[in-house]
């Protein structure tokens, strides 16, 4: 008999506001775990230095984004400082019907329509808070060269995601980004094992009880 | 600006057929966390050889259990092959105020009671199944000497309480003892982190947002 493996990919949400560690957490929960992969994001926004378009976003115009609402391709998508980001549906789809698991880097925009949309079900959302909003200022301002007016801008979007940590499943602080990364993982490795993801169950229980 | 620590204790059931490594996995979880505790269940059933009132069971008489049912001071109990056994209920609700968690060692039975007392939102509820009935069987005839009528009857009520796998939230195969404790220890970690059960989020974030 072989321990059942089919199950329903997740949609596992991370959310925080800029700066606290989030797009970290994500690169290492990717390198360290093959089952889940990144939805990629197309936005309207232009590539920054060292992104690559496929990988980091996917990058159009904003005709293109406006024909990819209309024939309902994304599954959510918001406007953040006059730029469109969306996430494709059928990539998502496809992963989670061969039960691999879907990590969204994603604002709680994003994340209220994606609990809406039809694959609200499988759906768990952790929300990154920071220690303090000093150490949150003070990330912003050591990993980029940004002008004063875009920190303090920076800073209020903070203040604003942060107030919408009530509709996650999950909070954790970033305080210690290896604990942060262990609690993401154990929330990952927990919502796995829950019954009703796992689509193998009842042939398992059936051979099981039949000997 | 302190973590937010304070959290409402949870109630973490391991269920499973005699013989599938549920005491096992109980006691090593135990021993590696201590913010979790054994409920202790109060027996009618007299003491196997090995067993110290207290730890592993409260011995009572069946005048003294059917008081603690009449008084209410007990959160489940159910009758197995003719004995008696059932959850105190004042130390569970101690604990959980405290923040502290409890682990209960109980079958699906006492699982569907536990559910449904008031304290049923404080719990999750984990199966554990044997990777195959023979397995289960040899597990048995290797831990007791006894006799074959036991060992039948032991497997007649291992399989009734295999169908009731689909009540609980996480189901797991213990095949490799290891990987199941570090699956309930990640369940038992992810559970801490949802957002319902940290009651000292609301003053932390009000706390982050004021500065």
């Amino acid at each position: 008999m072989t321990i059942p493996s089919a199950r329903r990919g997740l949609m596992l949400v991370l959310s925080s506001p800029s700066g606290a560690g989030k797009t970290t957490m994500s690169r290492q929960l990717l390198a360290q775990d093959p089952g889940i992969s990144l939805s990629v994001s197309v936005t309207t926004r232009p590539p920054r230095a060292g992104e690559t378009d496929g990988v980091d976003y996917r990058f159009v115009s904003h005709a293109q984004f406006e024909a990819l609402v209309a024939e309902g391709a994304l599954l959510e998508w918001a406007e953040v400082f006059g730029n469109r980001y969306g996430t494709p549906r059928a990539p998502v789809e496809a992963a989670l019907a061969e039960g691999r698991d879907v990590l969204f880097d994603i604002d709680w925009q994003g994340t209220q329509q994606l609990r809406q949309s039809q694959a609200g079900g499988d759906l768990a959302a952790i929300f990154l808070l920071p220690p303090s909003m000093q150490a949150l200022e003070e990330r912003l301002r050591r990993r980029a060269s940004d002008a004063e007016e875009v920190i303090r801008q920076r800073m209020a979007r903070a203040a604003d995601e942060i107030s919408h940590w009530a509709e996650y499943d999950y909070v954790l602080v970033n305080d210690d980004a290896d604990m942060c990364l262990a609690e993401i993982q154990a929330i990952l490795a927990a919502e796995r094992l829950r019954r009703d993801r796992q689509t193998g169950l009842v042939s398992f229980v059936r051979a099981l009880l039949a000997g």
